[in-house]
């Protein structure tokens, strides 16, 4: 199978060995970048901030290098590209466009302003004064909608952006996909709010941190996250980073009084690390050697984390020694509890506290919130009523406070609209592939059978190893039949949750 | 004070715009090294290695450049030039010469040749096979010869490869300074090793990490190593790394059954950071934000170590605390008998684990067969022989294996020569700091009082905040009135153990 892709030419080329040097000064730049962030001392950040952006500058420098212009156009020129170099072509020419459509002036300017935004935000989200964000917000937006002028749009302005994070993506098919989700997921959230609530009051049960760090290291094994590759350590916020294929780390969080935070967050990370792993090695250290998109590596992560570590069969894998780890006073809970407090539905007002069911709301919110700031449609004063609103028509709940509300995340005031829709692609996408898989391997089967690296081998073959040769469409069609298809995560939903709420 | 010192001048200039790019792209090699050595996944060292070794030959290519002669130049043929500006051309001066004298493809065969001979020399080591490593050894020395015959030398060429490590180092000064040492410490040992010995046994008691891990802390706190400025972290060997006063951090090891081991590298380590952090501000990521020499560091390593670290004094201030981490079982010894292990001397084989006395004597070694070399007076084949024969005149005892002789350090299959005298000599200017400290200040109430800032205050105003602006010779006559003077090493070392052994 491999032997379809072969590096040898794509190698020898130009855009090879700039791209190589992007690639090594970057990883200098992700260092600094990840030691900042798990347990640096504070009194050098200036220093090693500076350190890591001018390496990311020198790093820039060749991606807008008239020699890397000349690079890609000379390839372009070239006909019968093995799959490899075109993939590499493709991929440079258009992050070759997106960089030097703007001028740099431009670039600096809305640079400097998100890094203020930034500070202003955090300001304003503890003061819950959402007019001292407010023009920081109104100069974002003005700033996007500038870069779409230069960079032009297909359909509508908003495309643009939405294409960033997932190639190919446009209003008209999020509108078809979050209206599929509203016509299940709101009604059906409203029948669960009606229906018998579950009990998942131990979860906020005191954990010490070394039990949580004991449940982490047996979550990895039995995920087979490859230790030698890769490893676990702690931030304030959990990510994953790191090297591609080569090495790819993660990070978590422990809270005393919630070790599901802990667990859901190491699984979830370790499925966006088994895809960086998991690529063929004719692309290691490539630019190719990276997820193909944002939704894609979300459709990891939520498979990990919903699909294998919400299911009744993980449960089961790891209930003794989970009971182990936590101590004799915790055997009185059967594993059916803690199957279902993992899947406890309910309205909430954080995003990222939400459940697997609730969490597409939030994202929906913003999704139509955004689609509105750019269609013209509504002014940044309007937003807090605006969200308030749409909370109360989706979740049934309003936000009592804009920090709770439209005050709550940071990817606005860090420059960052069209990033959102990819969360709700990636539980989508998973849904998508457990579709496809039921029909080949039994998933559930080889969970209880402690085997899930055979879940991994499977999608491994089907999206891992192809990093970012194949764009997202075409990688879904060749192994699901079909483009992004919002059908059956609705079905996957429905059929979860009445089971878990006695609905039927 | 810090009105003499002022960089206003220096920022403007184009020699600190280049040693500014190499500093800020040293910082990214920098922490891609220190991640290796502290906990890093295997699997991605390769990688990682590669952007290490790229980010360094881009500052490579900068301290090399065109621009590096002219802005050197520019300087050097102004006149009047403040401290600051002056100090930072003569070091870019140095340091462009020795990199610009030998040709760009003799360093990389170098470099290929000690990456290589590294590996042969860890496996001969292990076999106790100096026959595979010796045209290794060979090879390097030439290397050398050649380096030196494209640098030039005043007097002797093993001169040239002295003040690499120490700025005016000559075989003259140390054949005085060796001269004293062996004078003085040869028949003391003899003499100690036929007085009643120092019972030591409890100090291979099992200490577990955790306990070890508190230790670290109370000496960190006593000694006021600023944690927001650096960190304490693990790794095989101890070192000290980071980015000059903005941040230094450092390493250690535990061993179950060495609680010591860990403790004096924590202090000793902790000297080279508090050097490190306590520059002037006006030199801060500059090119004179260092230290002068290695001797100079070591200095202040062994200050610390020793001269604090293993004072009866320090003992007194850190024993209940230390009990306390120790556990009940630990109360039965005295405080005087942990000083007066801390203090053992005898004759050992293996330099890194020689106490205070016979450390020296181990350097010695090293030099007289180093400077051998140089004179062409011995071949590769005669050194174990040679290198036994001089650990039975000065030690006393003869190395049953070259594992546990000739083949023992790394510096060699590295490339260093001329670096092992800088150990000793830090020995020596810490006694002469000592010398000159006593008069001014009270260091062993100062120890008594928990008060040891105070004694780094005072080393910061006379040697810390200097970093690189004076050369180490200036630096020492300015506030103990002389160059390097063996005596007070001699005389601090007959006082110490003639008390310790009661041999008066």
């Amino acid at each position: 199978m491999s032997q379809l892709y072969d590096s040898t030419f794509f190698k020898t080329t130009k855009l090879f060995e700039l791209t190589d040097r992007i690639f090594l000064l970057s990883c200098g730049a992700t260092m600094l970048s990840f030691d900042a962030v798990t347990g640096a001392p504070k009194g050098g950040s200036a220093v090693r901030g500076r350190a890591e952006a001018y390496i990311a500058a020198e790093a820039f420098k060749i991606a807008v290098s008239d020699e890397m212009r000349a690079a890609i156009e000379e390839l372009e020129a070239l006909e019968n590209l093995d799959a490899i170099t075109a993939a590499a072509v493709r991929q440079a020419r258009r992050e070759y466009d997106s960089r030097c459509k703007i001028p740099v002036h431009i670039m600096r300017e809305f640079s400097e302003l998100t890094t203020e935004a930034n500070h202003v935000w955090e300001d304003a989200k503890v003061a819950n004064d959402f007019k001292a964000f407010a023009p920081y917000l109104a100069r974002i937006i003005d700033y996007n909608k500038t870069f779409i002028d230069y960079r032009g749009y297909t359909g509508v302005p908003y495309n643009t952006l939405l294409d960033d994070y997932e190639l190919g993506m446009t209003t008209d098919k999020l509108d078809i996909f979050f209206g599929t989700l509203k016509n299940t997921i709101v009604p059906l959230l409203k029948r669960i709010t009606e229906a018998e609530q579950i009990d998942d009051s131990f979860v906020t049960r005191y954990v010490p941190k070394d039990k949580q760090k004991a449940i982490s290291e047996l979550l990895m094994n039995k995920l087979g996250y490859d230790r030698n590759r890769g490893q676990l350590r702690e931030s304030a916020h959990p990510f994953t980073t790191g090297f591609g294929s080569a090495e790819t780390r993660i990070t978590t969080h422990y809270y005393d009084q919630s070790f599901f935070y802990s667990m859901y967050s190491v699984i979830h990370e370790t499925g966006h690390a088994l895809y960086e792993l998991g690529k063929m090695p004719e692309i290691a250290s490539t630019m190719l050697d990276d997820g193909v998109s944002m939704g894609v590596h979300e459709s990891q992560s939520r498979f990990y984390e919903n699909v294998i570590g919400r299911s009744r069969a993980f449960w089961e894998l790891i209930y003794d020694e989970l009971i182990a780890i936590l101590g004799d006073e915790w055997k009185g809970i059967p594993v059916e509890s803690f199957y279902r407090a993992a899947n406890k539905a309910e309205p909430s007002f954080i995003r990222t506290e939400a459940d697997e069911l609730t969490y597409s709301l939030h994202i929906m919110v913003r999704y139509e919130i955004e689609k509105a700031i750019f269609a013209g449609g509504v002014s940044v004063d309007e937003l807090p009523e605006l969200w308030n609103a749409k909370y109360k028509e989706y979740l049934g709940i309003t936000p009592p406070t804009d920090t709770v509300g439209v005050l709550q995340d940071t990817h606005w005031s860090g420059g960052s609209f069209g990033y959102f829709p990819s969360y709700s692609l990636g539980n989508a996408y998973a849904a998508q592939i457990l579709n496809t898989m039921n029909k080949e391997i039994d998933l559930e089967a080889l969970i209880r059978a402690d085997k899930i690296s055979e879940i991994t081998t499977w999608l491994g073959e089907k999206i891992h190893k192809f990093g970012k040769i194949k764009p997202p469409a075409q990688l879904f069609t060749d192994f699901t039949g079909e483009d992004l298809n919002a059908e059956h995560y609705v079905k996957y939903l429905n059929n979860k949750f009445e089971g878990l709420y006695n609905l039927k």
